[in-house]
Parts: C-alpha cells; structure tokens; sequence
C-alpha cells in the first residue's frame, strides 16, 4: 500500500489564495476503527465555496486551521470496511479531503451506483452536488419552461455549464455570461447556448441586451454584483431569478451596493436564494432526472481535471481565478 | 345642482411637489353620454403612487398635462346613469379624479355594496385597493403563519397599518418601522404592534435588532434603501420579503445601492415583487376576508381625512412628507 499523501494548510489565506498557502505531507495510511470505512480516493473535487471556508478560518468562523488536510468531497473506493453499511470495492462519496487515502465514519459516507462505462469524476459533477444544483435552480426553484429566456452567470462554471444544458434541453432560450472569449464561444459551441455574453467586455450590458431582444424570464445567477445588476434590467414582467451564488460578493471588504433593486417591484420579480443541502427531500427527484438525461446524452461532463493530488494546489488557485471549463477536479490515482 | 369644482394640474413638478402645481377650477357639471354615469364623488384617496406619476408626465412617459383635472381613485353615489348597469343610488369606485362631479364610461366603475352603518371611506381604506394589498402581501405572497415574526415598514401609512393589524389576527408577532416617535407610540398603541423602531433614529439598525430578539420570518416592504437594507440583516432561514412599495428610491436620480443583497442567498430568502392589479384573480377572496374581519372589529380603518376639495393639494403634500397616519383621504362632500 502506499504512503498517505496529503495537502494540508500551511496558512490561512487572510484574502487571496496561492498554492504556498498549502503543503504537501506523507502520512501513514489511518487504520480503519470501528464504524469507519477506509476509502482510497480517486477525485477530489475543487469548488468556490472552499475560499469561502478558508476565509471563514482565518476569521475563527470555521474550524479549519493549519496542520489540517484541506477539505474537500471526494469520490474512490472502499478498500477496508469496518461498518455492515458498506464492504471493499463500494463506490461512495465522501468528505476525505485533499489526500490520498481516508479514514471516515461511515454515516459520512454515500454509496453510489457506478454509471456503465463512465468516469468515477461524473458523481462530483453531472451526477453529483453540481448537477443536483442546477437542476434545483432551473427546474425547482425557477420551474424554467419551453420558450422561455434564461441567463446563466458563470455558465463556464460546474453548475452553469450542466444548468446550460438542462435548460436547452427543456427548451428555452439560453443566453451564457462568461469571463473572455474562449469560455463564451465555447458555451455556444460545445454547451448549445444560442448567445453568450463577456462580462469583462466593456460594453456588457450593451451586449446583454443584444443578445436578449425580448427580455429576461429566468436567471440562474453565481456571480451577483455587477453581473445581476445589469440582468436585472433586461427582467420581464413576473420574472423569476434563482440565486445560486454570489461569487462576485466573496472578494473583499466592500459589500457590493445593488443598484437596480427596484426591477424586483415594477417587473414582479420573485428572487430566491437557495442551497443544495437545504433541500435535500429533493436530491432523489434529482438525481433521477440527471441519471436519465446523462444516459440520454442530454447532458455531458464537462471537466477541467488536474494530474495527481501534488497538482491540487495550483488547480485550486488556477479554479478561483476562473481559468478551466466545467468542474474543476484533481485525479489522484 | 352644485357647480363642478376641480382641482386642476398647473404646473407638471420636476421633483418635489407642491401645492403651487395645482389650481382650483369651476367647470360646470357634466352631461353623461351614452354608456357614461355621473357620479357625485364622496372620497378622494390621496397615494404615494400619484407622485411618480406626475414624475413620469414631467418626463413624457405619462399623459397627464398642465389643464388636466388631477387623477385619482374615489368613491361616491351614482347621480344620473346612461348605462343599464347602474342606477342613480348606486355607491361605486372610479377613477374620477380630483373633482366634485364626473362623468365616467361605465366599464370603468365598480359598484360596491355598501358597509351598515360605515362611511364610505371604508371602500377606499380597509375594503379597498389598500385592504386588497396589504391581504396579498400578508396571506398570499409571504404567507404569513401564527408565530412568526413580521416587519412592516411604513406601518403607519395606509397599507402598513392594514398589514399590521391583519398580522396580528393571524397571529404573527408584528415589529413595526415608521418615522418618529408619535408615529411609533400609535403602531404599537392604536394597531397592536408588538413594537415599532424610528427608522430616523440614528440607532436605527441596533434598535431593529433589539426588538427582532429571534430574527424576522416574513418582511412587508414599503420603503426600501436603508430601511430594508437593515432589515435583510435580521432574515432567519427561509425569510419571506413580500415588496409592495419602494418609496425611499423614487426620491433622487442616484438608485440606492443595496449592500446586503447576500443575505438572500446565505439565508435562502424568497424576495418578490408584487401589485394589486396584476393580482385581479385574488382580489374577490381578499375581499371577502377583508370583509369578514371589518365586521369582526379585526381590522378598522385609521384614516387622515382632509375636509373639502379646496384642501386636497396641501393634503397631498402632507402625505407625501409622511404626515398623516393611515389612509389619508378628502372628503368631497
């Protein structure tokens, strides 16, 4: 067996994250104590939400301190089982942080059913938390019909590039807003969205509008800031925008000040925040829905995936800055 | 038969208005036409709304021009009808505006049964278009379940002290917002608030979370900017916004900017939007509530009543300055 690899924090990153901020660490591989599963991971999946964490951390509102395994979910295997729950070879979900081997307890785990022929990486993103999300927003949250417009913030992103998808397949208008002209023409040409804007043009809300002649049903927003604020002028009557995060409000100490709240009343805006885990009575549906659309071909992964556990510092950093398409993932094994 | 006395728009306001942007006139009592009625109009209601109209008229984006009588909604006693729906006796609301006698097409009228041994007002006040907004507000859009804990900014205007009173018979607890003390001492006094905080007190924030101990479930919004702004801060998980009014952004050009937007989406909050008229499906079952509860003593009607046409443009300014508690209405004969 091998060593235990692991990346742990070296620092709490006060604003912005750089690979220094980890360290990489041999470990034994932990012997499993009873109630616990040892699973050997193969994907570690790397999201926004994480610089969230850290940031928390290093304001004494999140436990994490340096000397930790960074955390994060992972997908692997069940090498040594000490639960009835669950024996070696079961596929399963975890919390094992950024490392290659983990100890769990076992109600912290979540068997999955392998999909035929596919990537173990599907069950962090299409068929995973991501895709979970994007269906809650477009399907749940926002109830997106055919013939309707949706604009998707971050449709680069994990959950905008599935939300893209789910949406061109319900039959709506899908008009993207991504950073740069690579990830714009790639949400037209590889996603199937009919336009997509850049919103680090200068004329963005020029563009916007161009590319919205009859106006805004839905939003599926996770970017906020400037990005909201300018789609929520193109909003028609009883609109509907379905918050699914608000990455532009992460970055520093000013709060964003909204300045086109008043669409909400004169265009009978409904704005709803929403969070995967909030809702989990939903995820079966969920996941339901994704099983049989991925099998379909309605939807694809689309993934930017880093080689070895080694790499996942600097693919954490190159996510945050929004380099990479799709789910961010390192394959450790 | 009296001569038509009027109030007619001199001047189209810019910004603030004044009384001086109005004139008394003496036109003769019309003839109705075939399929008009002349109504003999009891109450003028005097709102909020009507600023942002003569704002947009001073912009083009409204018809109303200097020589026109003011509009307005009323309630008043058919005179002579041309129409076989109505008959001279009839109590009915229009849109006759801000005169003593008007002739109005039929279509435009709807009779309302009057209320033993209520004034007319009623029909303008608790049973009218404020009674209907504050039920869709209150019951439709927030739901509003015993327990929980209401805000209600501008409690003391028309539709925020109809909110209150409505809250309370479900059996919510009801914080109130209003401006000054006075106004404050008579939500809590006169409606049953179980507080109210002076949002011009410069403490205002401290003092709203000092009467929300437990957070707020379900907001009704009449102001915006600041006040609710401040409000959002105190949102539990799955906090309802029901917005009714913006007041506090039709004042200057600068929109305010709104800072703590991100609290929709970190306490997964449903904020809408919404107006009486594009709500027309519910307003027979908020009316039938809205009459049960006048007859229970549920709800009453708290009204500032100016007496006599000549006053209404002082009338209108004072509302408009926030003076005034409840409905503010004249009284035409």
């Amino acid at each position: 067996m091998n060593a235990n690899l692991q990346v742990r924090i070296r620092h709490l990153p006060r604003d912005t994250v750089e690979a220094g901020h980890f360290e990489l660490h041999e470990a034994l591989v932990p012997l499993p104590a009873a109630g616990q599963v040892l699973v050997q991971q193969h994907f570690l999946s790397l999201d926004p939400y994480m610089r969230k964490r850290l940031a928390d951390a290093c304001a004494g509102r999140d436990p994490l301190a340096p000397g930790d395994v960074m955390m994060g979910r992972t997908v692997g295997r069940v090498v040594e089982s000490r639960d009835p729950a669950f024996r070696a070879g079961d596929t399963v979900l975890g919390w094992g942080g950024w490392q290659r081997y983990a100890a769990e307890p076992a109600q912290s785990l979540q068997k999955v059913e392998p999909v035929e022929g596919g990537s173990l990486s599907v069950h962090l993103g299409a068929l995973g938390r991501p895709g979970i999300t994007a269906w809650l927003g477009v399907v749940s949250v926002a109830q997106l019909r055919a013939g309707e417009c949706l604009v998707v913030s971050s449709a680069a992103g994990a959950v905008g590039s599935l939300a893209v998808q789910m949406a061109r397949h319900i039959g709506a208008r899908v008009v993207g807003i991504a950073g740069g002209r690579a990830k714009c023409d790639a949400v037209v040409g590889q996603l199937g969205a009919q336009a997509c804007v850049d919103y680090k043009a200068p004329d963005f809300a020029q563009q916007l509008a161009h590319a919205t002649p009859d106006g805004v049903d839905v939003v599926f927003e996770n970017v906020g800031a400037g990005v909201l604020d300018a789609t929520l002028n193109r909003m028609n009557e009883n609109g509907r925008v379905a918050v699914c995060g608000l990455m532009g409000h992460y970055h520093s100490g000013d709060p964003y000040g909204f300045q086109n709240f008043a669409r909400v009343l004169d265009r009978a805006l409904k704005v709803t925040g929403f969070r995967i885990d909030a809702n989990a009575p939903l995820h079966a549906q969920a996941l339901g829905d994704l099983r049989a659309w991925f099998g379909a071909g309605v939807l694809r992964s689309w993934e930017t995936v880093a080689q070895g556990l080694e790499q996942a510092p600097d693919a954490f950093v190159s996510m945050l800055q929004g380099r990479g398409q799709g789910k961010t993932l390192v394959q450790i094994i």
